[in-house]
């Protein structure tokens, strides 16, 4: 027998008598969707896809500027910000450069900590931008603490501490950081330091206000609450960083926020911009508007409770500590002793065309990670979650089942539209 | 307080404190996909989607002439037929006038049984073409019998039943009718009788062999197994349904297969074809290949089997007596006594933005269908289920929880690449 009908005979017990159709039998297209639950990049909806699709317009013309004014506004709002929020064609990897370059002078001493993979990784970019980075050491399960923070810095008499930076949202270990607590942290410290803040997996998913916390620089790239595919990164001000940028001496042209805006003034950018994301960034942001940012925000909130009580249910641990410090945007899984998170992940895919976050760094092996983050909903979620928990009994994890039972009783519960309420 | 302040402070409880963001609270728009879980139209996958948005290409020319060739080629592929298959702008619902039209002549009479919505409906055309249509009583929850069939046609002494209708998979109840059987029947009753049969919902998601089976017109369109938006139908044909065409004297010019056929040869149509979904077919059937039509129907079986598990698990009926005679495209389920189960639909569409399909004809208000026909897999089934599961508790339909994690537990242990066995 040709292994094409071969193959198509092992459907036979599935369903009726099978025709040998299958000599065709190529098995390259995967019926449906993929799930696409990483923690970003996340799930492009077909409203940005469209947008993208539009041709090229002259990025020196007068709709081109129209439409750069606009989006420039609106990222304002998003922000929570009444400065400046600049643009680049660049993952959040450039913005965090773009953050440092802007505002520091080589040699200048910048206070972080080790509590997860991309403040690592920060770190990194500032030790090769030639700052003196004081890297605390963290523990990945639980936030910075303000208190320490203000003591850090209380003990910096000599203020040699210029800028501190924070992963809001840690997408590693889906634990966040307290910013308006750390704002206060600095205060009371009376520390001029200024408040560098990674909000790329937090943005558009869970409450960020970059004017009322004062943060001094916000970071972001477009793959994540803003639904978009990765390519622009961005970076949201304050006037001490803009006052700062003016006597920062880290070598760069690329990320200069001086020409930048003097550029944005008019609607136009110092190179060659990426339209086509702009042209998505656009679609996104109105419909960001369209449902509403307080929805948005309460929307992450209520994914990520139930897949908390999913993962409870399956008798599993999440990574932070205490729930009250968990994202909205991401919730990362530990997986029993001996048991391979990135195996596990293959069985997802293979099976169920789901593709989950790995564990990264020191985590590598012992996390998954379940993005519920962007353009997402509760059906999208009682997939995924039933999709981990079939995976979790195809590549043999222990666990209980139920879980995903948990998340719907919460989700058909918890009626967004008549909290608490009953229909 | 301003209404729309109000509205986002009806959040707050949900997550944190919530930012008075929502002056411009709009919601006009849902995050994440919209759940199209009709028993079709179904969801259109994107690569059909980016194939349909192709410009339009001259449709006398020679480029136009290769695509409709390699398509009707593929058509008799999927039809399992080496005669022609028709293709019509047209919906299915011109395609059964197309096999009535080419077929019969005015006053010839046809056999039908009252078996369901759309049973009725091919009636009703017929009717309206001048035919003599004798539709037996049938029962809604029960396919007809081939040994009736013989029976009647037997009686048919006279050979006055110039044609016998059947419906396929009759998506109203969800009941298949077994078509093999049904030709056996004619063949036993020796009666020259055309076999005309319905596989708009069984096409590409249900074991359908044109030929073997003897049938004489089959009828479909694009909106189900296709995976195509509605706008194309579909006759394919026996050498004795050419034959009667020659004879046939209902007045047509649309749908004369005559013509059709003289223009097809050299790769046109006779009128104006739809290009736009002409591309969507080429690349349909592209993907119907790539996945292997016994696979593609393997997948329709067991998501069908996995759906079933969960009604049983609910303690809700399906439509089938018995279901050995369900379809595998869609499964039609009876709401308990006092429970419209189109305000059941108002509530999934309202809450969790989930379409199934509404009772018809004489089961309107009491049932509900689930489509899982299509471009479709098992997550976006689990969150059709969950959807399903979710909106019996919001909308207060008895039932019992679990019926989502039945058929979750079902899939996972289901491993469509390694049958019976375990990872």
């Amino acid at each position: 027998m040709a292994p094409a009908l071969a193959a198509a005979n092992q459907w036979a017990h599935l369903g009726e008598r099978l025709h040998p159709y299958d000599c065709e039998l190529l098995m390259t297209y995967r019926s449906g969707r993929h799930f696409l639950q990483l923690p970003g990049p996340t799930n492009t909806p077909f409203r940005l896809l469209q947008a993208m699709a539009r041709p090229v317009i002259d990025h020196r013309g007068p709709e081109f500027a129209r439409m750069t004014k606009g989006i420039l506004a609106e990222l304002q709002w998003l922000f929570r910000t009444q400065n400046p929020v600049f643009v680049y064609p660049s993952s959040a990897t450039g913005a965090w450069e773009a953050a440092l370059a802007n505002t520091l002078a080589p040699g200048d001493r910048v206070l972080s900590f080790d509590h997860g993979f991309f403040a690592q990784k920060w770190c990194h970019v500032a030790g090769r931008l030639g700052l003196d980075v004081r890297r605390l050491p963290g523990d990945w399960r639980t936030p910075p603490s303000p208190s320490t923070v203000e003591d850090l810095l209380r003990e910096d008499t000599e203020r040699r501490i210029r800028a501190v930076l924070f992963v809001h949202s840690e997408t590693s270990t889906a634990v966040k950081t307290d910013i308006a607590a750390m704002r206060k942290a600095l205060d009371r410290a009376d520390h001029p330091a200024l408040l560098l803040v990674d909000a790329v997996s937090s943005l558009a998913c869970m409450e960020f206000l970059h004017d009322e916390w004062g943060v001094d620089v916000t970071v972001c790239g477009s793959q994540k609450g803003m639904m978009l595919p990765a390519g622009l990164g961005f970076t949201a001000v304050s006037s001490r960083a803009l006052e700062a940028s003016k006597t920062a001496s880290i070598p760069s042209a690329y990320w200069q926020w001086d020409e930048m805006l003097r550029f944005n003034e008019r609607g136009f950018f110092p190179y060659t911009p990426a339209t086509g994301l702009l042209y998505g960034l656009e679609e996104a942001l109105a419909m960001l508007k369209e449902e509403g940012l307080g929805r948005v925000i309460a929307r992450h909130d209520r994914h990520a409770e139930a897949t908390r009580r999913a993962v409870e249910a399956w008798g599993l641990e999440i990574v932070p500590c205490d729930a009250a410090h968990a994202c909205s945007s991401v919730t990362a899984v530990l997986t029993p002793d001996g048991h391979d998170a990135d195996r596990f992940r293959a069985v997802v895919l293979d099976r169920f065309d789901m593709s989950l976050g790995k564990g990264l760094g020191e985590l590598e092996g012992r996390v998954f990670r379940i993005g519920h983050l962007g353009d997402f909903n509760d059906l999208m979620l009682a997939g995924t979650l039933a999709g981990v928990e079939m995976g979790l009994s195809a590549a043999g994890v222990p666990h209980r089942t139920g879980g995903a039972q948990a998340a719907f009783e919460y989700l058909a519960r918890e009626d967004p539209t008549n909290p608490g309420g009953h229909p």
